[in-house]
């Protein structure tokens, strides 16, 4: 039973395949040639590719894999079958099954195994920091540390993964979700001062957003978090701490005396927002020690994420089983896939 | 002295930003906000940005980063100084120098440091590779291990960084080279032999392709080397072993078995090619043990490579120096870098 | 109570004690020096010997001590106390203890410990192995890795220790067994091919010896295994990875992919051996990773396992406790010991 | 040119194969196969062996080896290279080439290969203690831990590794030497005292073997050496320190303090012998402590090394180069090789 | 409710200030500059100073404190808060609160941290080899090991911290315990036999002392023990092992078997004393082995133990909470501590 | 030849041994009843008594000693050999032998040992600092974290092994010195502001002590450098840093940022001293990474420093060579060793 095939070209819609790739400009140029030998001597046959990730993890990147798929498997001769993007997968399981006539994807070998391994990648690691995490959200901050043209599948991944905002524009978009951030250090140095810059922000930014300042600029963090929070008074939702390396980094003492010293100021409601090489061995010394956060940051850890690669094989040809040396041939049983295409 | 411009614009071109990154889809939300407050205060301040990266390596993404700054900046009112890519740059070394009134640039503090950072992780895992290779040249092959977004870009990376080859289209095209490959266990499978499969190549491709046969598919390494050897006589420049870790990888004895076997069959111009879970370890291995390995396929230890993390900061406002706690204020000395816009 | 006399005497026949054994030519020099001297000082004194491992293990060589203190004790005054060959024994624990005229068994002392380093060191490397193995049978496949003189001396202590064959003759004999093994490399290189081989040795050798086909020789094992298995079809019993450490040695994917394709083309009965540099870590490896193995041939872990040295000390003169600094005078309690002569 | 055939036989005779090796007792049963299989079969091809140890060290057995060739090859149809028993040799290193009729030696392997294991494992371990201990001699004291059929053959190996003498019979024999050694802690029990047990020594012993006593029987070793120093005066040549570990082992201090107190006494000339798990690191660890040993005695170290293992290959067949897989075909160059039969 | 100050004042009169403290002559120096600027300035504010310690363990050291504080501070305007010596102390805890006017007390910071810092480091160590040695009595042994000047304050704490004796007699008379210890080695070489001096000992020493003589001087120890033990028969309570390292130390056997021989010579009363290098770890080698210890002699473990350092901090001023970075302003809660002054 | 008799008695006049001392009242028991014993054995032989510590280092204690066995030792029969104060000694050299009648300096041993113990063990620990800070000075700051009675003691060794000022005032007595210091958190706290408590002690405190002013306690270090800067102009000496660890301790980073906003301020001349937690690791981390520091205070690494244990044996009795087992009897050579009384 194939899922409605309306629901899911809603869901795969934003992940539209650029030309670019339909036109195998990503491609590695063997399959190229490997089509061109195949048409030349005629070979179409009915092929089954098996992809599997070489670790285990959260699994990402499969809504993109099969908007690409619907678009070049002869519809009425195609047999998608896959986990779906969030599900946990195992080391060597086999997340995606593709049956169709091999000239019409073997082009696409390497960009569906860049999708998988690239979002895995980026899920598994989010994952990992809300496990640390509990209760406590983290936001994906990592834009700033990959390239541009993966900024947003990188964060919808993280999202993915389990983080509950993202900074980037676009990740917000993929995740139908309004993209999360305070302020860059670069305001409060251009408007000098950062009570200054908090009291604009406040008085330009859609009341929607949340007031959250960042205090490590130019004064002590607990002297401007006072500052900050005497001057916005209730409507400031939180400080964030971001204390550079060069300053001994954010440590779980210093959480616990802003909070101290925000509540005997009276700022009971104003939040500790963290952030600066935040990691899940980083995010469990601060909960260790007790310190409150209210919120993390996440940046490197998630975005330099190493991928977790797949591995794609054929294990049928025109319904005989077979495989290369090392791999067992015929179709491998996994009963949580599911037919997609 | 400004490079010329006619040159740098010539080379930037391939380059060419997307209408996505300028539209800020890529950036954090915080810059647009930023924008927004600094508009609406009417403060457009010169400022001076530095970004360096927070290790050592090879500096790759400068041309891209150029690419969107002479798109965005002020021609009549810019500044910029840089490295250029390929150069070696330390860590905390200054990289880049923007000088420009803010709103021009603010919001592309993003993509700018992913720019670098992807790149130059890149670029610097190859050099790890080939400093172990010394001679023997090193391909890259780990388009399937990253989003095919970026697969171009990572294989141009591992080019500045050293590659003589990458086996993607794109990233071939960018680096001016002919992209590399032999053939996938795909196309073996599909035609169900390996002499058949490199007949076949050998029989439709170009013939400036170089014949090099895959020789893990179906049979013993070094049965089947002798097999295509035998059947494609001098027209094989190479066999190529990729056993996978269920055989036990490849190893030194292997080469050196099949080196010898060749030898002695009368094939001594068929080179030796070694993929799979290549690392500059791995390469010392193959060395040491004197393996006569006449080339490498590299994958996901560049395409995997974590991006090197950059930060950017400004130093200068309307020509006062300035900076956050932890960094130091004014111009960062730096004779290495050269006006470029 | 004594064992009865004829009982032991049995059993002890096939372990006769050599005569250069008798003659103290493997004696340390100082002990014909020692049973010189006391001979002119006319010193006889009843004396009891106590011998201990300095390790724990499984214990050996009992036997065949006991079959030389049978020839050298004076019948009508000795009393010999021993745990049994195949005995668990702790560190330092007594499981030798002999009272007699010093003379008579004073030369014998380095054989005697000699007997049970080797024996008790090899029997508790076997034991090692089947703790691993669990109900998988383990077969000594040493014999090339010690001096031919004891190849069938580590062979019964590998029986004792629990392995279920043997393949010296030697050890069979000693063990009561019909001896194990497969068909060595040198035939098949002989013979030319695996398959031609195999039915020879099918076509000559009894029919009660097990058909074991090395599949490793020429070709890629899972190739070579289904040549021989429709060859010989239900009268092979197994087939014998024994990959070398050049190709990789056996892995548990390998035994997997065996089992599957060897089900797969009908021979679900033919079982897998694996042998080269096996170990309980090894043995584990394949057990942890569910990998089909029928049985293990075992090397040098149990040929070259290191002696497990005992000591001996005289405790009691003409019924006078006594010892040398660092032992307790006196017999040394242990009611585990049981009177043998 | 082979070597003179008269010196050989005089050399090998000592090592006269036993009949049990020539009968293959010792052999792996499927080698009684083999030759069962291949008279059948009417094949006996002229094939060439080649033997390798899978370490490096000092090798030892060559001559046994060759004794046993010499015997079974056919005389008018045999060719054996080797290296030379005390050789070095290097990991992998051909140290065997035996060219004859396969069924002339084929059943051999076994003993041949568990001669070479052996003996180069006990030579190359006293080789490390020689190499530690430069001008001290070193003697082979470990034939108690050694099963007695092998214990000449362990002390001749470690003579030929570089011990000056050994405590066996045989030993001492096989390396046409006379066998060392002090006095046992029997003799001393049995006589009751250390004093009284040297000078009995001294009174029936030969006057050729040196006056070694055993000084930490009964009293502080540093008493008891003035004691015996003082009873034996000048024929005195040394004391022998081997405390057990119960009283701290023999330690650097306490031979510096025997020393001081025997010079002090007027025993300038009476050496300091130290015995009792000495290895290459105690040996270093008295030598760099400028502890004044005069000699030690090895044990377990030598006695219980592990047999360095060798493998035997089929590299031709009536003269065409063949090998299995993993090794290569036809004869493998090794100029140190002499020919010896 | 204050304790009651008779009570109080008894307990501390042994630990009376010495006048150079008071006179702050072991003050840093800048607290007498702040005295001086405040008197000049007239400033002498109710400060409340709280410290507590770097590192968990059993406090010492608060009523030498106490005995300061109850001299310097105003009976009228002083509240001391406190933890008692012998308390388990928590990393960080509040251990002492001092309120008054802060010319009367702040010259003695430097005092009071010391003598926290040195008593619980003190208490701690020794606390460690009480848990380790369970029922065994543990005596304190390092007066050597510290300047004379803190050897009775050293013995103190280690009795706070559980030992049931020490050496010194300063030590003694603080904790209001009769001073422990056996023999020197010089009294035993004065006298030149180790019997000879224990007669003497016994001779002229008062009956309540404990007759334990020291046997490892001259002879071997099992041997000087039994020498002992039959020279003063019943009136021996015990023997002292204290093996020197070139000796190879006190093993866990040579205590067994020293109580092996006593005992089989009819001395079951005497006891083991055990001393030398001795810490926590050697404690459980000897427990662990079975060696029947019926004391340890602690040195060094102790004595060398490192200071736990405190911090002081003011955390109110006039009544208003205040404190410097890194601490929380105001009183920090601890239910533990009592009104002491 | 003995050093001049005035200058040593001026030299050991500030030594003067408390009563206490002489009574034995830091003496362990035993050796009171040594000397009761042998008064009434009417034993007083003349002994030569040496001490040599347990590890290497820089001796420190000799003084002390010596202002003792001056005192107590019988000026017509007596020899003490020594080292000097600051001089290096090598683990096992003898640093100290004394010729006397043994009841005369018996009791002392205790004492003796732990002047030098603690002594030795302070200075070494200086003097790795001071080896690791080359040109930059360093001041030992630790009194706080030893007892008040050893502050002086412990400041005294670390002069003498090469800082070049204390805090203490006895430490800087015994130094013949000023003592050194800047000004506590706690005069700042009482103030309410750094920059009045810096005025004020510039007002108050004579001229010739540097201004230091202590810039951690209420802001950001380098905000607050500046402020003072700006207040005392060129008469402030240095800022001092000692960030607490709950705010990352000082950096390098903070160092070079602090320096160079003082620079940029226009106050090239101040300098920056740090101090918290240093020890040659850190030490060596500032100068590694560039940080220019113009002084270190160093704490608990001096002041924690655990005493290098030493030992004294008895040698010579009435000129008679002897000793305990586990050294060698008569005196030990040491041409270093210079006659002192």
């Amino acid at each position: 039973m194939i899922e409605d095939s309306q629901n899911i070209n809603d869901r795969l819609a934003k992940f539209r395949t650029p030309e670019s790739v339909i036109l195998g400009d990503s491609a590695d140029v063997y399959f190229h040639r490997t089509i061109e030998i195949l048409k030349k001597e005629r070979l179409n046959p009915v092929a089954v590719m098996e992809a599997f990730p070489n670790g285990s993890g959260i699994i990402c990147g499969l809504d993109e894999t099969l908007a690409l798929l619907e678009r070049v498997l002869p519809k009425d001769n195609r047999e998608v079958w896959a986990l779906s993007d969030g599900d946990t997968v195992a080391s060597k399981e086999v997340a995606l099954r593709t049956k169709a006539p091999y000239q019409s994807f073997g082009l696409y070998e390497t960009a569906i195994l860049g999708f998988l391994a690239s979002g895995t990648g980026w899920a598994t690691a989010a994952r990992e920091c809300l496990q640390a995490a509990g209760d406590i959200p983290c936001i994906s901050f990592g834009a700033r540390h990959v390239h541009p043209f993966v900024s947003g599948r990188m964060d919808y991944a993280a999202f993915v993964g389990g983080c509950s905002g993202c900074s980037s524009v676009e990740g917000a978009r993929l995740a139908d979700i309004e993209p999360s951030g305070t302020m860059p250090h670069a305001l409060i140095i251009v408007m000098g001062d950062t009570v200054k810059a908090t009291l604009a922000f406040d008085k330009y930014i859609d009341p929607s957003v949340a007031r959250v300042s960042l205090v490590d600029t130019f004064k002590d963090e607990a002297e401007e978090s006072l500052r900050v929070a005497d001057a916005l008074g209730e409507k400031l939702k939180a400080v964030r701490l971001d204390t550079p390396v060069e300053r001994g980094r954010v440590t779980a003492e210093l959480v616990k005396e802003v909070r101290a010293r925000l509540d005997q100021a009276g700022h009971p409601g104003v939040g500790v927002f963290v952030s600066g090489g935040i990691t899940p061995e980083r995010i469990k010394y601060f909960i260790d020690r007790g310190a409150p956060v209210t919120g993390f940051g996440i940046g490197s850890y998630i975005s330099g994420a190493k991928p977790i690669d797949y591995t794609a094989d054929l294990h049928e040809i025109d319904g005989k089983p077979i495989a290369k040396r090392g791999r067992i041939p015929g179709l491998t049983a996994n009963p949580r896939l599911k037919r997609v295409l």
